[in-house]
């Protein structure tokens, strides 16, 4: 790997190679391309390449966006001596490959979540990872949300007090209607269900504000046991992830509280919201407005609400005026800008596949508990 | 007991003797003098006697109110003739005794919430009222909302779909302060605890709403062991009921979810909140909102403020307008009415000392799972 | 009329004579029935006569709501001696004669709003009350509201600094339906129209927090010129009433701001809101949420929810914990405590008929306005 | 100028010459660096060069934001052959100049809002680009947002009635503190003032909901005379652009309604709202939730949070999901996107000169409204 700390005359240039052309694989896209004008880099992003199994889709979506060349093999992307950074933007099975390939390869990961689709797998690719010394991130990016970065200043410097309680909650409705027909999402060998697509996002965030999770309980269903194939399909297929879960949380920090996760839940597009509390104050969130954080301190009469404005690392990077808003996709940016934060050694914030795997085994707990019906210790898994 | 259910020509008179002249005391008191002017009724309500252990507190709430007699002995009002309803507004550690009295005597009793400060004495007052053929009602007020009228109808006629989660809360911030001198509610023997004085409000109405649960997992702490013997002592007292309970329930309809109840969450007055999900909609509430539903039906964009108007049950005895709102004290008048209309045939919705036995126990399940730290059957209690 | 203020050892009686039985009669009789259980009181309040040209009606609602006799003819209630406080719900254009006689008899006046149909009725009856020397009110039960009454002193000890803006709205949906029929609020002889219907109450309102307005400017018009004569008829017949008004204020404070009401607005019940802005902070209210204000303070980062509670004078007589909530009825039984503290010298607060004046003048001054496109001082009218 | 209509194999380049690096330069920058990824377009977005009075900051900018070349004479950049389109994003005084050198140049012209600092400027300007046949576009960019789409589908194709009310506002607090200093936004010659900074942004939308205004009335006025003439300083300054304006707005399609801007009240980061009421409903929207649009059509019960998604024209550019929201800057790229669009003649809607022209005669109109204190057509400006 590059050293990108010592930065000479001229900006060096970290190659992006990118892997993948979905929902995520344009994210990605266009965080790396919007880096470089929301913050002065140490260096100069190059969108060195592009893959994708379909060839034709690779050239266009690579002409469209900005990358030098095209692939069709991901193999040849990750040796591809231009690619400082492999993103990985593939459904969730192939994230093991890759990103082990990558990391043999000596470069740097940057992975969508989850990590993989077993937690064995996840151990192999943390360790493989922190023996090749490479750096690594995974794309748990609602926390780069400066309001959340707010939210963590608050509790970290102790405006909140010691932390009492956690309700966390990711509900969406997408799979809601029983005829909404299977998809890789329902298998479990893909990481599919409620908990490990939705519920993933939530542990992690629950880790990044309040830190480890001792216990846990958990109670998980299949609401719609049966779906079509395929849309319109008359054939159906039988399910076996879980349509939501429901958790019982204790911290290490002392912190108790509840979990759930659903994908069936009416009324919501994004429900990614969680409520803290603590002997001195409360604070609430909900993705479905990202840019909002509300506020209770100890003898106010009710809840705040505070706008993210340039106050708040990162926010400024995008507007200089409060109220303007974010946007999801800046979300990704500020994940991004993080991570070449962390390649210019300038910061080393952010979720690595160490996390990632400590996200895995809370999830694995929670799938044990609820399998078990007990308690179950995360040091158990 | 008399029979008010054949009205003869002038109207019979049903008389109130009302136990307890506190907060309680006094929403009874306003509840039953406005019960008359809200609805027709088929009696003549006649507030016959008060008591209350303070001789000049009975005499002068007898005569603000508009109480015939005033009593220092309860015992003397619940052998009064001229009182056909025992009202029991005292601390909870006292229903059993005059409860179990008024039983004894034939009276219609009502009991305020808890029913009583153990599973056990819970359990012999339903025997008693059973055998006594009495009719009982427990005051969970929060249930006689035309707005709950209008979810559980939405529940009970299909609209939400088979129900698939139940979240609730009941949440207030009134010992939040670790200041907050010790009293009764501190006291496992009389009901005290987060669990036992919100939780069990919380209980009942998921009950009402969805019907039994058949299993409990649970979590509690006391966050402030030590309180102040009194305000501004320094003398301590040591707290052994829980500041806040986290519990996973499963219903027997096949509905999952989770229970949190806490005394110690700043931001929250009142916040006995739920929401419930079905295969076709989703419905919210919060008490500190009270004539508000939040109503999502399956293929909706997002959730619809539904506010309280004259098409409710209830609502129209007190305002023909919509919008206009009913308050808690209204609440109280509507369990009234019930309680009435039972008296006199005409209705026999509303919780009775089986149904808060019931309650009692899942309160008590839930206290098992959480001192075990496992998974209990209701029905092992 | 007697003398309260010397209050004898027994309590002295206040006698109360209603006339009307509609929404508001009933609304009067709960709220008098109400006002003892709720305050202790230097009076007994005995409710002595009800009034409606319908005698069996008048004999009914005597019954259920506790009157002692019942009346045909609204004369003899006012000229009966048991008679102290005259209280008129009956419709708009029969406030004049009734009102001119109680004032006439001496006896204590408690009107519905509209104090008239005319200005130059509403001037004979405030002239003709501060001739007789007789205690009058009017029912602009909303700014009895303990959070109003918390927004108004914030205005006065200077919290918000010094008011700048005033953006008030009373809108409703109740004409918004074309087909809606012609009613007697359709008349301008009956003070129809959503100014006069709903708007007078926001100007009420405004007055009671800001003060005097100067000048006005607005626009009105009548969207469905044509209404069915009776539901479901044929017939139709033409509405000259205002549908909508809109309107520019200039306060004597120095105050400016914009005043709508509107009777045809999808979405509202009773939305009366205002939202003040001053130098050094800003409040907004909703009677929709009638136990809520949002405040900012100069200087935060948002609006914060103050949720009513036992601190607000007024409040604590019906609960005393927070966030339990009052409803309209109990606004109702505010104003008619503050009108018996007027009657025994303890308070003069609250709108007399010089009041009521004032803002029918306002109201005129508006109509005015629209009638002739061009800013009308007041003191023209 | 090039035409762009007809595509020839390989994508012709479209230049973009950027003047100034403020707020709006930055925003501009990204956009079109954004715009490719986020759609397919017929032509190479190509940034060709970048102009600031600054050279330094030019040259930095220009690199940090991927444009070929720097300059520090905007005259230079107009005449590059390379440039096709000229964005201006410098102070207002200086849209004049560039814009009529741009349009000389036969340059498409993106000129940032407002057009200019009076309306003769405008109108001048609007003419010479209609004779010179050139695209223009000005950047009122919240109605590109999506979800403003929806709004306009809802009214023009009769979803909401016949409109009958308008309430706009558009307050912010950044000027709020009577010890915020002076600045260019404080000198009417620089289109300062509540009204022309914030209120053309609310002039801009009501036009595009609603289309033409025919009359309005209205009130400024200037709360904080003098203004400390820098942070700091002990100096003053008279300020005599107004700090708020209220005014009341007649359409020619028959709504009423009410305007306010304001950038003293406090709570307010970027609360450009508005209220549109038909005979079918209402529908309501604030730009501090750009991602919302609350909707109650006749007959319902109340508003329903209808949250942005793919299903609407433009967000699915950015994300295939709904509730994922979109950001303040990805409105810009919507603006972009539609002015290439009408480059490439495949769209036309957008506003341009000529819009821009009647915005400032409307607002205009404001003025002498305010200034004459009398209702005044627009046709008279």
């Amino acid at each position: 790997m590059r050293q990108f700390s010592q930065i000479p005359a001229g900006l060096p240039q970290l190659g992006i190679g990118l892997i993948g052309t979905g929902f995520m694989g344009r994210a990605h896209a266009m965080a790396f391309r919007n880096v470089s004008a929301a913050f002065s880099l140490p260096v100069q992003v190059h969108l060195a390449a592009l893959a994708d199994a379909d060839a034709t889709r690779a050239a266009r979506c690579a002409s469209d966006w900005g990358f030098d060349h095209a692939h069709s093999d991901w193999q040849q992307l990750i040796c591809d001596p231009e690619v400082d950074i492999v993103a990985i933007t593939t459904p969730n099975h192939l994230h093991y490959p890759m990103a082990m390939a990558a990391v043999e390869a000596g470069k740097i990961v940057y992975c969508e979540k989850p990590l993989a689709v077993s937690l064995a797998q996840a151990d192999e690719m943390r360790n493989a990872a922190k023996e090749a010394g490479v750096i690594t991130r995974v794309g748990y990016n609602y926390q780069h949300n400066p309001i959340i970065g707010l939210a963590r200043q608050m509790i970290d410097n102790g405006e909140l007090g010691d932390i009492v309680s956690f309700h966390g909650e990711f509900s969406e409705d997408f799979m809601g209607d029983a005829a909404t027909p299977w998809s890789w999402r329902c298998e479990e060998t893909h990481a599919g269900g409620a908990l490990a697509d939705l519920g993933s996002h939530l542990l992690a965030l629950a880790r990044h504000l309040l830190g480890d999770v001792e216990a846990v309980c958990a109670d998980s269903n299949t609401v719609h046991a049966q779906r079509p194939a395929a849309a319109g399909s008359n054939e159906t297929r039988s399910i076996a992830v879980d349509d939501q879960t429901h958790a019982l949380l204790r911290f290490a920090n002392g912190a108790r509280g509840t979990f759930s996760s659903s994908w069936l839940k009416h009324g919501y597009k994004n429900h990614l919201a969680f409520e803290i509390s603590g002997t001195r104050g409360t604070i609430a969130f909900d993705q479905e407005r990202l840019n909002e954080l509300q506020v209770c301190r100890a003898g106010q009469a009710g809840f705040q609400r505070v706008l993210a404005g340039p106050s708040l690392p990162g926010y400024a990077a995008f507007s200089p005026a409060p109220g303007h808003q974010l946007g999801y996709n800046e979300l990704k940016t500020l994940e991004v800008h993080a991570l070449i934060q962390a390649v210019c050694n300038q910061g080393k914030e952010g979720p690595d596949f160490e996390e990632a795997w400590q996200v895995e085994r809370l999830a694995t707990a929670i799938r044990v508990a609820a399998r078990e019906l007990r308690w179950v210790r995360i040091e158990e898994v």
